[in-house]
């Protein structure tokens, strides 16, 4: 076996190292053009010195592309990793038996005219997981683009993608679900000199996803940053144990998730659900198991450029050197919203830098270094030293326009300062060359055109170091199982008999009530005020029907409420279990908490800004379960209405510590029921208490 | 005079045009050496053909790089436009002196060491200004980077931008306070192709500064879009005035202004001092005049790509083909919150489409179109001209990825559909290669390489044509005095004193209210509940003294509730007024007016929501003065908080269209008065009512 191929190997053995990282190849209905799909892998194959064999497989040809070329896999003759069909869908179910009886371990299938087409495509791709199960090999497809491996040389795709670039080994790895965005993505990082580890579009998933994909890449010792495009995760639970994975290895996720507009249009019938879209959900999951979220294949890029070249800043304050004053200030600009500081120089440090610096210049954050460096290009390195020499400079910025004449002077320099200075440097160059580009990353300096990009990149980059070093610091999340079809549900509860749940099974607190019967006795330990609301199996939205009545201050005004919600239920046709009156407790802030089943991501938390504020602009943060006490409390902290709850200006603060333990005891309590969805709807708070006023619960059918 | 200098003149005589247009040029301190700060100009101007005479102006020499050198100015003997001069701060004034003297007309002042260095530069700099008023010449700089015209090749500039492209004229103007930026903004323009008109770096502004600039622009044919790198304005009538004709000419403003991280921390005694910041007073003074605010160079080249092929989208409907059905995913996600549509398909054009598209291939928006355009590129145009026979089609959008083998057949096609579309077409193409992107521009169809900067663009191109067009459908702003020093302001009016004033002058409502003197009688026609309010010249934040007290119900409480005022002021030995008693008005909303003599801008209007949320988290529009109803009601639709004034689920809506009427006479008002601020907070308001709760008046020392 080849150094190469024998350093390829995963750390330990991958069920994907088969597929990822093949020793050897056969090309079903291998093509003599190497511009046709099933010519393509072999022309690149031998163009880029594949360290494997190749085996060519076409019964009616004896050669293809110089290589001998067999009549069926079973004539091979020798070991085959992986195999590469591309022949019409019909015949893919055959040559994949044919495979696995030769002892061919995973397949790449091209092919299209599965699950994507209709019903009887969705039939045979079925056959191919089942293949997959029964004989645990690995198939990737159908309807894909394929993978690739830059460190080998296998390229078991037809992407064009290849056509113009050379094979570039890097420490970048990407899976899509989109063959055209993973090739869009292949041309990015070959044509910038980035390179990449491996590549692998998933297709139509019908046994490795995305899930196993990312997995493959925390084990693979040449991946160090891990793209992703996705338009739909299969099994939430093994995306987020990967993902989970990869933030313990220091292996930062940046993921495209396709489909954020959709999610507004879906109708939904609960608040929760519509607080909590499919979509939320995606974002939840992903900033939960610190997966950087971005918009764009060029975000992405410049969040990797930083990240490859570790120049993440180590925190949020940076120290910026220009060699323009307006720069400065667009980059302050850019820099505060941002969530990056400037912070003023310590005195030490502007003493330090007083003697490095031309004498017109004064020392400060930014530092305007002045056109004075074309004459003193080394001033740069002197500079980052002293600035460095503050251990709070968590990193230092550079910003330069043009200065071609003396590129090679500003390169040498800030290579010099690299090996000095302890702190990432990052450099902004407007009009960079891509020569001085090249030559600045290759000694680990990232190189941004222009200023948001940097600043943008620095930001996103530090949010994520932050959330994969939180999840390392907890104790690893356990192997879940995947989330199953629910069922049907059942009826939503009355308010009256979700609360009699919630009383007798849980330590959810709510104000005394009791239920009333028409023209039955009042009780006689009543307080008031008190509200009054009609209660019927079928009718859940009990305030826009007028079905509550607030502010009850007397035994007379009770029995008039009682008549008139009863004479509505009467009017509306609904069966009336009774008339629930409850004691109104004044408190501070209001919540929205709901608990719901996802069909993709199992149960799910939600808190809600409650009140017409939040109708008005929602405020909501969305947890996917378990979630520990603290997650809990850190997610409170996400809404924008956090500052109310610490105690705004002199107004009543909530216990956010005892609030978040409850409502921890509550998913636990949640997640072993048999319920689809709880909503608490207002959560009332006052100091560390919290009442639910109002409560629906949804179970599912028996 | 040459052809070129001939249509270079702008269409109306302007003030600018000996600078801008300059039919010659002198060097003051001409350099042989082509390196050197007074050589580059004349080198510069040879290599790049200037249409003009260039009159070297050395005594020590007799010839300068091939051009006969005169001793002095005057030696000349023949009209000189420019004179350009370069030499010691000391010298200069001497320079310009000599140049009136010999009719020259206008001066770039490259030279520093004026006021941007100390007290003594400022007296010299002052000197030119006089000099430029008294004799009516145009002086740009001192300490600037000059200007250039690329119709002409007018280059009175030193600019290392110019070493390593050939010039290029195009329809693009750049006015910039730092020379750096001007700098990277003609590297830029250059290097991509775009090419400009005029450029221009006013330095310290002696004479010709931004404003003046802009108007130049305004009137030059040659100008279609102009960038704008702003610091700091020096007279804000003149430049809103300059952005007023831009807008009514059609010509779009695209700006930067540097400093917005700076405004927050400008320490403010008032609220609206705090909303109104300086940098918040730029945004409110760009956008109210048309022009668009970005934040970096690649920003503004986004925009002004769009701009300049006249594509920016009709409306924000748009129709999406793309050759990838992610990308048509990513497209709709990107426009949803930028307020683009995708509209679905009508049926008529579904119905034309039909044919047209692959069977495989079904009609909607966004329309893959997927790979088979590699075989028939011409379907494309085809598509193209079915989506735009429906007028509500805004733009068509085509996303592309790499395709190199068929870059030329794309272009042919888009060439042709150009021709054929009534629309703008923008192209996103990933991977495109530069031979593409110059030869769809060259057609008028600009090419982004990624989804947000196409959709980012198109979103703020699409708001600067509306508010261009909603300025242009309006009289013309009237040409207002420049905003003079106002003086030093008197002690803040308490309360009482400050209605007294309001009552008597205008017509703001407020609630019924009497002054109670310590032990005086209680007024005869008191209606509950009432507020008692401390009164003194020395107590502006009433409520954070416990200097309010609510809610007083009877006779008896309001003695007490006086009683425990008049103690208070007593113990914070504060000049008691008396307490003033007013009824509590029960209403819905609550805003806080502003009104302030900004040293800027002068009158500003500030709205802003009222109460804590609006402390959590800002909502606040502010209006540069003279506005009219319509601009204020405009405004107030600009607050998040509009829904809920609107009526937001059943609530109480407020009566916009009054509400913004008497904060119209309220403003004229103001306009008129010797005050430097005049806050109401809150304003009250139910249905058509709106009363001032508080009010704090700021007059000026008489």
């Amino acid at each position: 076996m080849s150094k190469q191929l024998q350093q390829a190997a995963t750390e330990d053995s991958h069920r994907l190292d088969a597929l990822l990282n093949a020793r050897s190849v056969a090309v079903v209905g291998a093509s003599a053009d190497p511009a046709k799909i099933s010519g393509r892998p072999i022309a690149y194959m031998l163009a880029r010195g594949y360290a494997g064999a190749i085996y060519p497989v076409n019964p009616g040809r004896q050669e293809v592309q110089g290589l001998r070329c067999y009549p069926s896999l079973a004539a091979i003759g020798k070991p085959v990793d992986l195999a590469i069909i591309g022949t019409a869908a019909a015949q893919v179910e055959t040559a994949v038996l044919e495979g696995i009886a030769s002892g061919v371990k995973a397949f790449v299938i091209f092919s299209s005219g599965f699950a994507e087409l209709n019903e009887a495509g969705r039939v045979l791709q079925q056959r191919l997981t089942q293949l997959a199960q029964e004989h645990d090999v690995a198939i990737v497809g159908p309807n894909c683009l394929g993978i690739a491996n830059a460190g080998t040389g296998l390229i078991a795709t037809f992407t064009t993608a290849l056509e113009s670039h050379a094979l570039r080994q890097g420490r970048f790895s990407f899976v899509s679900q989109s063959g055209a965005l993973g090739a869009y993505w292949m041309d990015i990082v070959l044509r910038s000199g980035i390179g990449f580890s491996h590549w692998i579009t998933t297709g139509n998933e019908c046994n490795v996803d995305a899930a196993e994909a990312i997995d493959f890449l925390v084990s693979d010792p040449n991946t160090e940053v891990i793209g992703l495009y996705i338009e739909g995760i299969r099994r939430s639970q093994a995306f987020r144990h990967a993902l989970d994975r990869a933030a313990r290895a220091g292996k930062p996720v940046i993921a495209i998730k396709a489909g954020r507009s959709s999610a507004g249009a879906a109708a939904a019938a609960s608040h929760t659900g519509a607080l909590a879209g499919d979509d939320a959900l995606y974002d939840a999951c992903l900033s939960q198991h610190g997966a950087l979220r971005v918009e764009s294949l060029t975000e992405m890029m410049d969040a990797a450029r930083l990240l490859l070249h570790k120049a993440t800043p180590l925190g949020p304050k940076l120290a910026v050197m220009t060699v323009s004053g307006g720069a400065g200030v667009l980059i302050a600009d850019a820099c505060e919203p941002r969530g990056l500081q400037l912070p003023p120089l310590k005195p030490g440090i502007e003493n330090a830098l007083m003697p490095v610096l031309p004498s017109f210049v004064h020392p400060a954050n930014p530092l305007d270094i002045t056109g004075n460096v074309l004459q003193d290009t080394p001033m740069i390195g002197r500079a980052m030293q002293c600035l460095a020499a503050d251990k709070d400079t968590h990193a230092i910025v550079l910003f330069i326009g043009m200065m071609h004449s003396i590129a090679d002077a500003f390169v040498e320099a800030l290579s010099q300062a690299r090996k000095q200075v302890h702190c990432p440097i990052v450099v902004i160059w407007v009009g960079a060359l891509e020569s001085s580009i090249q030559a600045l990353e290759a000694v680990g300096i990232p190189v941004f055109l222009d200023i948001p990009q940097a600043t943008n990149a620095m930001s996103r980059c530090l949010w994520a170091a932050g959330a994969q070093n939180a999840i390392a610091a907890r104790p690893a999340t356990p192997d879940l199982a995947e989330i199953r079809d629910t069922g049907r549900t059942a009826a939503t509860l009355s308010e009256w008999n979700g609360k009699q749940l919630l009383s007798s099974q849980t330590a959810v607190a709510m104000p005394k009530g009791w239920l009333l019967q028409e023209d039955g006795p009042l009780p006689a330990d009543l307080s008031f005020p008190l509200v009054a609301k009609l209660q019927s199996p079928q009718l859940l939205h009990k305030s826009d029907a007028g079905g509550v009545i607030l502010r009850i201050q007397d035994e007379e005004a009770l029995q008039a409420a009682a008549q008139r919600l009863f004479q509505l239920g009467h009017e509306l046709q609904l069966p009336v279990q009774g008339v629930l009156v409850e004691q109104m407790l004044p408190f501070d802030h209001e919540l929205l908490l709901g608990l719901r089943r996802d069909a993709r991501f199992g149960p799910v938390l939600t808190i809600a800004r409650g009140g017409v504020e939040a109708e008005l602009d929602p405020d909501v943060v969305n947890l996917l379960l378990p979630a520990s006490q603290p997650d809990i409390a850190q997610a409170i902290e996400r809404l924008r209405c956090a500052r109310l709850l610490h105690g705004f200006r002199g107004q009543a603060g909530a216990d956010i510590g005892s609030l978040s333990a409850r409502i921890a005891e509550l998913c636990s309590w949640f997640t072993e029921q048999s319920l689809q969805e709880l909503e608490i709807n207002p959560l009332a708070i006052r100091g560390n208490n919290a009442w639910a006023l109002d409560a629906l619960i949804t179970p599912y059918a028996s």
